[in-house]
């Protein structure tokens, strides 16, 4: 499965429901959208939050996060083609570490995500799943997760 | 106006200011960008929040949101036409469905956005509007909202 | 520096740690992706917020804001020379007011950022800078920065 979690990082938090975890995701190729929905939903579990806010922050910059469709893998791997046609892994770029491209697939996707929780879980459309985009890969990369319960918790 | 409100979903939260709404977008074309900052702006004054943040998460993977000109309708139309030009509907693709160009087009924008609450209302520049971007339409899609009020609510 | 923090706008939050404070950025060319981290940190510093979330909000249709390489800069001009490509200034556009390519690039990029406090700091990846994009420059701009501390403040 190539995701683990660390150490559970949940320190003394006041507040119920909160937590801020690092999840390590192992890659395998250079350009790789990598489903770890599950990964995200653990910790969302360990939290205890019913209702808020969970953050995926993605320390890195050759690599991201999308939701896009999790059901087909198909999908990703269309992605991964598209952004590799659009931005030319060789071309007349300044930078000199040979990754130019992976910062740029890194500016047109994004950093983060915000994803709703609700009734304990994750609130995904019924297709989506969360993606680590890999742009320089294969690497061990680290992504933080951040559960922030809502005004509405206690009353659902 | 193809954008209405669902029965408004404010259950017993306890902290004044949350809401947590469901929207419903009907869309007309296969690529639209939809203005819909005033269906956002009705949930902003539904929940009675003074002073904190508001998500808008697309729960759908050739959908998304983006935040951008309001004013002149032929900035979206300008953005719809250059997607399409960047984003082939028929290629090589392995998604069977024929929208994998939605798919992409909707990594290539996002599923989230995230707008201050100011004095009760959206705190938008002035030339900004809140688009629904369909990229597989026509359909109904739908929208959740989530308001969270910021700590300094109470002062404002 | 070229960007400088306006007075101070913290008002009287009844919760310690949050803030709301206006930046303004300068820009000097027409694509330019501007390092401001230094006055996000600022931001953060001024806030006493010890472990949150800090949203930066660019309130413009032709500017956004992204996180990526800060340390070397020939990043930032690779990814400014790559929208550049991609988005033509001058093409078959139908909004007249000769930036259409900006709203664009607007729509590719982002008009917020998430990222993490903790330990009293921004928790940016090593190499992680944060980044203004001005698409149709130079202007002078401004940017929202919200801090919003989190459940677990009061424990860290």
């Amino acid at each position: 499965m190539g995701c683990m979690s660390m150490a559970e990082t949940k320190k003394n938090e006041t507040k119920p429901g909160a937590l801020t975890r690092t999840i390590e995701v192992k890659t395998e190729r250079r350009t790789q959208l990598k489903n770890f929905t599950g990964e995200i939903e653990k910790a969302v579990a360990a939290s205890g939050c019913k209702s808020g806010v969970c953050y995926v922050y993605v320390p890195h910059t050759t690599a991201g996060v999308i939701v896009n469709e999790g059901a087909d893998p198909d999908v990703a791997r269309d992605i991964e083609a598209a952004l590799d046609r659009m931005i030319s892994h060789e071309a007349n770029y300044r930078h000199a570490e040979g990754n130019a491209d992976s910062h740029i697939k890194t500016a047109l996707t994004a950093t983060s995500a915000t994803i709703f929780i609700e009734n304990g879980r994750l609130a995904l459309g019924r297709w989506q799943g969360i993606f680590f985009c890999e742009f320089d890969g294969p690497r061990r990369r680290e992504v933080r997760v951040k559960i922030v319960p809502g005004a509405s918790e206690s009353s659902d």
